[in-house]
């Protein structure tokens, strides 16, 4: 179904803010079968806002909006979709008493405006928003839809998850399941030139790729007639994938590597601490970003100067000296270090020239070792990255630490 | 002049990638005095792309287009706004070699399709490319112009800099002069209730607020017929503004406060170093961000458990049996262990409850305790945060680290 994303608002139009809600719809769409074919982003003029749906219905057949369903005289999508799709609008009793309940739950005033909000079209099947209070809806008249969902992406967000999609997935005959696969020390020209012969001979379950930042991923999506020959068809599809590129998959079920490291180290129970040079405490705060990771990481020592790197974990001045604060020798005695001041059961360290300064003929911007200690194993892993940027090498190198873990524990 | 802005780019439609270049001259076109009326992004689409152009002249006499300005089939924004402006694309020998140079300098072989990019309008004004190979250009028709800039966001900023702005400007009689104020500790509705007198009283130069996670910005902005008419303008009222919540302001050039902070320390020969409980390392990696900085930056000792802050800071186990680990004790504990091993100029250390679990009555999620040693000062801050997410308060706490370090060194 050919569809069209409206986006109400004057502050886009201003630049004050990133229009984030338009990406996230453009995957679930495009995720669900349906074929996004417009952005369009209007101010809050219900002129505007009317012509720029009325151009929509004429190649699509569904417009999503968002924005604009505000309790303010500014918020005008619901009169202005109502009056497109000729339907009137109608105080809705149910409404009204679940806006009344939230306000009185947090204690706040309702004012008339806030009423506002319970008068929707009088054929609409009404959206509840749990995360604010203007709800949402679903409007059709001669096989043309609209629905329109509240700005803010928090609100957006869950109400599409929790209402939207399932009326979508109402709209089309067939469901629809997926898995994002994620792969990291293989880029997207790689992956896509190893999984070739699958991309192009299938039909479905369909495969795409996907870059991000250093990583990349897989889209195996199936479209059949029940879910549970989708699921049959995406899991086949996912060993074959498997067999060709396995070793550079960390999850089947789009977790971010952080996630799935600092998960491994919670179910085994294992200690963590980190002794991190060019990364400047990066490490450890992608770790922390996890809540409850303290049953598991206990400290990082962000040693950035040489003093630092001696006082707090024992780096000898010869080692130093002789072969630099970016080396091996450097980067493992910063691991024994660690593990000597916290007998964690993970000591990992790192150390590189994260740019744009500071790189040599031997020892180039981008280079990083990683040095790591899990039970019996001590190793040390050196890397020449790309030197994309300093905030980029930063970036992977923290990823190689994960990576690395997540590979020894 | 009012104004659209076309993304084109089947990539927008599938979500792949967040149009960022829209927000971009979307600021940049409403500081320099043109309406922004709309927003679209349609695939890769020849008829599409043309019946865009054309609805957006119906009311707007500025269209600015980027993507699909490459080499290869699909790049067609070019053909497209040719035709609808009704000129004919011809061969520009200058640019042709512009580009055989820059094929030759990178060592890159020129093939037939890259010689298609040295194909333009007759009529129009070229734009050359810093950053890439495609060369933009700007076509005027009846009034009616179009700009069309290549899509990879690195090469449309800059073509936009150095020839779309002094073109925009000379479209313009006016100059137009802005500032950017930055503000810590004051809410954007705060700010804006201190400046209603200002903000109401004026239409040159106008005043706008902006909110971006934890921090506000004021656009100080005048239009004038010279430039030393409006930067006046604005120097006198930025004044005005000092007087009102100068307290508040870390940047009247838009700089970051990490970056203030960096340069201030580096300025003044200050050596720093910083020991984290709930940032979990975030303050040491803000800091580490900024190339240059281990001039000044040291080490910091991330310390998650008690244990930690025992071993590398020397917090006594009375002080956290006695006062717990979130308190105004430990904070100053934490910063005199760390002036005691580190013997830097200016010693932080930041303690708190990030969330979402760990609070409790008397310690609530989102209070964070900030110790500061700088030369012979010794003090410690107490923020309760609003608990906007777990994210949000450790975001926000490294912020009020970096704001405490600005108003003390």
């Amino acid at each position: 179904m050919k569809t069209a994303i409206l986006s109400v608002g004057t502050e886009l139009l201003f630049g004050q803010i990133t229009n984030t809600n338009t990406v996230y719809l453009s995957q679930q769409l495009n995720m669900l079968g349906f074929d996004v074919m417009y952005h369009y982003t209007v101010g809050d003029n219900p002129q505007r806002v009317a012509e720029i749906i009325q151009l929509a219905f004429k190649d699509c057949d569904l417009v999503l909006t968002t924005g604009g369903l505000g309790p303010t005289q500014d918020d005008l999508t619901k009169e202005v979709a109502c009056r497109v799709l000729g339907d009137e609008l109608v105080m809705m009793d149910d409404v009204l008493e679940e806006l009344t309940a939230y306000f009185k739950k947090n204690g706040r005033q309702m004012t008339e405006n806030n009423k506002k909000q319970a008068i929707m079209p009088s054929r609409a099947e009404i959206f509840r928003n749990d995360a604010g209070t203007a709800p949402g809806f679903a409007l059709e008249k001669d096989g043309k839809y609209i629905i329109c969902m509240p700005g803010p992406p928090r609100e957006m967000t869950r109400m599409f998850q929790k209402s939207v999609l399932p009326f979508l997935q109402k709209m089309s005959e067939d469901v629809i399941y997926y898995r994002m696969i994620r792969f990291f020390g293989i880029g997207e020209s790689q992956l896509e030139t190893s999984l070739l012969e699958l991309i192009d001979s299938q039909t479905d379950p369909t495969l795409a790729t996907y870059a991000k930042e250093g990583e990349c991923s897989l889209r195996i999506a199936s479209k059949r007639r029940s879910m549970e020959e989708a699921r049959a068809a995406v899991d086949e599809m996912l060993s074959k994938v498997q067999g060709l590129v396995g070793e550079y998959i960390y999850s089947s079920d789009d977790e971010e590597l952080v996630e799935v490291v600092c998960r491994k180290l919670l179910e085994k129970k294992l200690t963590i601490a980190s002794a991190e040079s060019c990364t400047g405490g990066m490490f450890a705060a992608a770790l922390t970003d996890i809540p409850g990771i303290s049953g598991s990481f206990q400290r990082s020592l962000v040693t950035y100067s040489n003093e630092a790197k001696m006082d707090e974990l024992g780096v000898s001045a010869q080692t130093l000296e002789k072969h630099g604060a970016v080396s091996e020798e450097t980067a493992l005695e910063m691991a024994e270090g660690l593990k000597a001041v916290s007998g964690c059961d993970v000591c990992i360290s790192v150390t590189g020239v994260a740019g744009p300064g500071g790189g040599s003929k031997e020892k180039p911007v981008g280079l990083v070792y990683i040095g790591l200690i899990c039970g019996e194993r001590k190793l040390c892993k050196r890397i020449q990255m790309r030197n994309v940027s300093r905030k980029w090498n930063r970036h992977y190198a923290v990823l190689s630490m994960l990576d690395l873990i997540n590979k020894n524990i």
